[in-house]
């Protein structure tokens, strides 16, 4: 046998609502879930930039800080994309466990991938964020030149264009970036929490 | 060519610093490191523990949030603890990203892991704390009942009895809690926090 078998549990003093106390919020995960391009890390910047300045304690994850350091040994397989989602998610649980309010801003095209994420944290404490932009806004905007890319065979398993995009069915939240301004798409979040208790004392 | 090759990095408006405003202090990691029953969880505890008091944002990473959560598909085969460890690193420097004080409590055996962790943060960020005591003593105390299956076979690959440890060379702190009480222990760490400027406004 080995030391696998024997994880013993500490008991440690400070518990997540310790924490939440500090900080004067709860924690909890807002899920920005949506297509290459449709506005996800813009957004998702704005709405931290506003919670902080509540004096609200906020962390970003994305594919920046997580796919060149936790995840670097990942590719866009299949299965590493669900093994990313699930380091992804067990992350998030971490940093509300921490009291934290976690922002993640991810394409996550699978259902299931985002419901395993949901089910790892107490209820309410997921909010998904379903950042909707028609595939022809995203194309057209094309910011980072990828679904140029795409369409030439350049990239493969490219969300959208060679890879399904499966639409959350009951997010919390849809934001319609093609319809609406940034600052009314950012005002839209702030308010869902304010009017759900979510923005501490 | 997949989607790998085409991080783009957004530019965040809240940084390290602005969390550590708000919180009011610095974070860093403050990373425990031992043999199995040197005192690590129990002295990292109390550390926790009047750091929040003093209202300094704090998180515990250990064995049972890690072992259970992320790395749940890593075993303890040497390959493996080399990636546990590795992992360990890179969610700690995430939380130091957020600005949080980190206790790591890890027998973390071997001091080329350790510096890699130590590597992935600035200068100052990593403060190792060796937690000091006899492999008589530890196994003395044996709390777990991990020493006494290891001699007779049960566990292998054990640390100080199947596998080595490496003492760290130059460790920012070390604490013998065979020859010092736990109060000792742990005021020790609090007034080097203090007398090196980690304990904030």
């Amino acid at each position: 046998m080995s030391q696998q078998k024997h994880i013993f549990h500490h008991s440690f003093s400070i518990k997540k609502n310790d924490r939440e106390e500090l900080h004067g919020h709860k924690s909890y995960i807002l899920w920005f879930t949506g297509l290459s391009g449709s506005g996800k890390s813009t957004i998702a910047n704005l709405v931290e930039k506003k919670l902080h300045e509540m004096g609200i304690s906020t962390y970003i994850l994305d594919g920046d800080n997580l796919r060149e350091g936790i995840n670097q040994d990942l590719g866009f397989s299949s299965e590493d994309r669900k093994e990313n989602l699930r380091r992804i998610g067990e992350i998030a649980k971490l940093f509300v466990d921490g009291g934290i309010v976690t922002l993640a801003t991810f394409i996550s095209p699978y259902a299931s991938d985002r419901e395993k994420v949901r089910k790892k944290v107490r209820q309410g404490e997921f909010i998904e964020i379903y950042v909707k932009c028609s595939l022809e806004e995203c194309e057209n905007r094309d910011p980072k030149g990828l679904y140029k890319k795409a369409r030439q065979g350049e990239i493969s398993n490219f969300t959208g264009v060679s890879a399904p995009y499966e639409e959350p069915e009951n997010p919390e939240i849809i934001i319609e970036t093609n319809q609406k301004s940034v600052g009314e798409c950012v005002q839209q979040i702030i308010n869902y929490l304010k009017h759900n208790g979510y923005l501490g004392n």
